[in-house]
Order: structure tokens, then sequence, then C-alpha cells
């Protein structure tokens, strides 16, 4: 099968690699509209060749895009209008609602899987791009009543290839939920980095550094250019996130501030609860058989 | 050499593994009010032998005090009162001005060297004890005027012998430091954790959880009665770090709200400077020589 993977970037970059050493993909056509990320992905083996954009859609069975979610809102019609009738289409955003709405009434709206699978990292191009990025992690497919069953059906074995569990739901509650679970904790990143960045004594702060600032500042390296986009189509979910999370800490800073020992002990003892959840390993897993699965309704 | 070690968690734990493997100490004895704790320090090769706190006391060389920061401000000076003239007592609290307060007028301060390696997991008890936890990692000695130049060179020479750099600073400015370097990320990781506990759909929300989410949640895991002390002893500077970062974290809030693109991407932009600081290895070693380095003045 060949697979035109438009963005050669970290997730698209990821995927063409596994897709292509799974046997899933007997070729990628790599497209992206930068010509030095051709020249390293080429080189780096994650795409086995590039053309112009029209030719890699005609020729492809299965469109993957994995650019920045503006971009994706944008040029996704334009890829269904060129793509051959029976083409899968497919995308990787953190963000599904606007990107859905792009496409509602285009009359290639069923050869569109909605997806996003979770996994990532704090880098960025196609030397970022690693192998194994996905394996056990969790893929979601948004919206699939709106998607033709052989569509569905090509995503799914793509994420399986990738060796991803898959979850349906809404883009509605996929935003939601990616909103508390990857895009707050991105604004608490980059704050935390904003914050010490703006002290005086920056710079002793900074050598100090140790594991624990590390590992809670990490996605604070993310690129500005990916993250805008995403903050800007999931802006209600975002804004809600972090009020809900700004209530939480400024409970946590009264308690601290006015020495209330039992309620500030209750607050952490609350948040340790986390271990239990985390520890879990692959917390759930949906078989391919059951087509639809409500994951909770709101 | 003989090291008494007092609390066997992760962090005395840790450090005896290191000191009797590096040939430092000779032996390890091990001290902790918790029976059970004993038990598997014996066990996991942590202490050689357990005694009488007493005994322990007269027979060390070198005391290293790894209690909750609240238990060593409280038996830091019958610690003081009990140990032999020339024995060193060192600990690692990640607090020092309440702790060296309290022994600042003992006929013995100068035997006491306030020190806090940066290192750190989000686990507890003798069972997380790792090899290897300090090295190439930083250790604060603070106020060392306060003590006798025989004991910080006795603890400088630990710190070495952990592989660790070491910074000297007054007990004021590492609290102020910590603060933002540690306590501050303490405090975001448990109101993340809080804020996601309390939704409703946290199911779906903790399904989903991918490597991003943990990074940034992980010191949650945190134990109360560890961490609860510690704001409690820093109250001042950590509210000052929250109230710092509840600025940053508002200020980028409300440029997502408001749609505000440019100001938005200046924030997130600003945020990933942070990678340049933080791939730094090893950002300064000062070397032993150097007996006093005042690294920054406020």
């Amino acid at each position: 099968m060949i697979v035109t993977v438009i963005g050669l970037g970290l997730i698209g970059g990821s995927m063409a690699l596994d897709l292509k050493k799974s046997g899933f993909a007997t070729e990628i056509i790599g497209v992206d509209a930068n010509p030095a990320h051709l020249k390293e992905a080429l080189k780096l083996g994650i795409a086995d060749r590039t053309c112009e954009v029209n030719d890699a859609l005609k020729e492809a069975d299965l469109v993957l895009m994995a650019v920045p979610v503006d971009t994706m809102k944008r040029i996704l019609p334009q890829v269904l209008d060129q793509i051959k009738s029976n083409t899968t289409v497919t995308d990787v955003g953190s963000t599904k609602k606007q990107i859905c709405k792009s496409v509602e009434n285009h009359p290639r709206r069923g050869n569109y899987v909605a997806g996003h699978p979770m996994s990532g990292t704090e880098n960025s191009g196609p030397r970022a791009a690693l192998e194994g990025l996905f394996k056990e992690k969790i893929a979601i497919i948004c919206d699939q009543e709106q998607s033709r069953p052989q569509h569905v059906a090509l995503v799914e074995k793509m994420y399986q290839a990738l060796g991803m569990s898959i979850a349906f739901m809404s883009a509605d509650e996929q935003d939601h939920s990616t909103a508390f679970i990857s895009h707050l904790p991105h604004v608490t990143a980059f704050a935390l980095a904003n914050a010490v960045l703006a002290k005086e004594n920056r710079k002793i702060i900074f050598d100090l550094a140790s594991g624990g600032f590390r590992s809670t500042v990490r996605l604070a390296k993310s690129s500005a250019s990916m993250w805008g986009p995403i903050f800007k189509q999931n802006k209600e979910y975002v804004v809600e996130s972090i009020e809900v999370y700004q209530r939480h800490l400024d409970e946590l800073k009264k308690a601290i501030a006015a020495e209330e020992s039992d309620k500030m002990m209750e607050l952490i003892d609350n948040a340790s609860k986390i271990r239990e959840v985390l520890d879990k390993k692959n917390p759930f897993l949906i078989k391919s058989e059951e087509k639809i699965v409500r994951l909770f309704t709101r």
C-alpha cells in the first residue's frame, strides 16, 4: 500500500518509519512545505520518495496528514478534492471539532477518518522522528459514523500496525478530554517556564534545576507553531481546563499561606492518588470488533 | 569511617548505598523510627547494622540526617547534644532557614553542615533507594561560615564521593531558589492532579494519559508527609513563587481566551527558551578549592 505522508515532522516522520517497518506501507511518499525537511526525510529513510503534492495524492491508497492544526483545517478540504474516490485520508491533529467541521459538507467526507494518536515528545522536525513512538499508546478515532466503514477499518489497521489501542468518541468528547490531559499540561509547563525565566536570579535557579523541575517543565520546549493553533482551535475547553486548574492551585496556595496544615495535607494526599491511576499499564484496550464504544457521555 | 544514617528512605537510603560502594563509608549504621524500614534497609544492604539511636550517634564519625524537615528541625538539636565533640552532622532537607535557626545558638553549631543534595524521585521508603541517584547533580551547602572548616571539608568530600558538584550559598538564598526550582513544580503538579481527579470524566481522561501528562504530573505522586512540612517551613517563598506563576498562567490564559494570537505565540516562544537552558549539561561545577562562592546576591 502506498502511503502519502503530508508533514514529515515528529509525528508524521515517526508514523512513516513504523508503517514502513511493519510492512503496512510498501512505499512512503513524503510531502512537506519545507524543502530541507524533504531532504532530511529522504536521508533518514522516513520517505522513499517525494513528489508534487497533486501526484502524491493521486498515487496514495492512504493519505496521512501530520501538519499543525491550522494548516490541517485549511488544506484538508483541498486534499479531499484531489484524491481518488477510494483513497482513505486521516490526520493526527490534537483538536478534532474544527477540523471535522471544515469538511462536514464535503462530498468526500466519508473518505476522511478523524484521528489523534496520543504520543509525542517535546521535539520537532524529521530528525525528531522515533521508531516505536506509538507502541502501546492510545489512538482516538472521532465521529466514526461520518466516515465510510472501509476507511475506518483501514485507519484502525494502521493504528494496530503501530501497536496502538483505539478509543472511539465524538470530536467534542476528544477535544474536551484532550484539553485536560494534553493541552492543560502544556499550558502549565509554558507558564512555569515563563515564571522562572522572569526571575532575576534565574541563572542560579536553572543551575540548580534537578530532575523534578526538568520533568515538570519538559513540555515547555514544545514549538509555538504547533501549540498556538491547538490552543486557538480548542479555546473553550482549554480555557475551561485552565480555570478548573486555577481553582485547585489557588486552594492549595491559600492552605499553604494560612498554614492550614490539615487542609494542605488533605490536598497533597488527594493529589498523590494519581499514582494509582497512572501506574496502571495500558489501561484500556478496545478490541476492533467492537465498532462503536461510547466511552462517556457528558 | 562510620556513617550513621537517620532516616532510611529514598534519600538516606540512596546516599547510604553510594557512600558504602564508593568506599567513603566503611560501615553504615541505620536509624529509623519505623521498624519495618530498619528491617528492609538491612535486607537491601542499605545499612550494615542498626542500633539504639544513642549508641549510633556515639559511634558515628559522620551523622547524615534524612528525615522530613519538621522532624529534622525537632531532632537536630538533640542529635548535636548527643554526638562526640568531633563528629560531623549534616542533613539533606529541602529547606534550610528554619533548620539552621533551630541550632543557631547550640554550642555545637559548628559541627553541623547544612546541606541539600538536589536529586530525588517521586517514590519513598527504603525500597525506593537507588544507586547513582546523585551522580552529576548539584549539592548545596548553606551558611558554611557557621560550620567549622573540618566539618565543611568532610561534607564536601561526601558529596564528591557521590559524584556531585557543590554550590555554596546562604540558607535564605537556597530557600528562595529552591522554592522556584523544586517546591513550585511540586505545587503545580499537585494542583494539576487535583484538577483532573476532580473531573467527572476523569476515567476517560486518565485512560488517555500520554507521556506528556505523566511527565508533568509525576511529582504529584510525592508523599504528603515529606512535602507538607517543606511548604510550611518555606511558606513565604513558596507563596511568592506560586504568585509569580499565577500571574504568568493568567497572562497566557487571557491571551488564549481573547484570541490574541501574537501575544500567545510570544508567550509560548518565550517559554520554549527554557530548552537552551535545560539542555546544557552539568551547568556549573564549583571546584572544592574555592571555599566560598557567592552565587548571587539579592
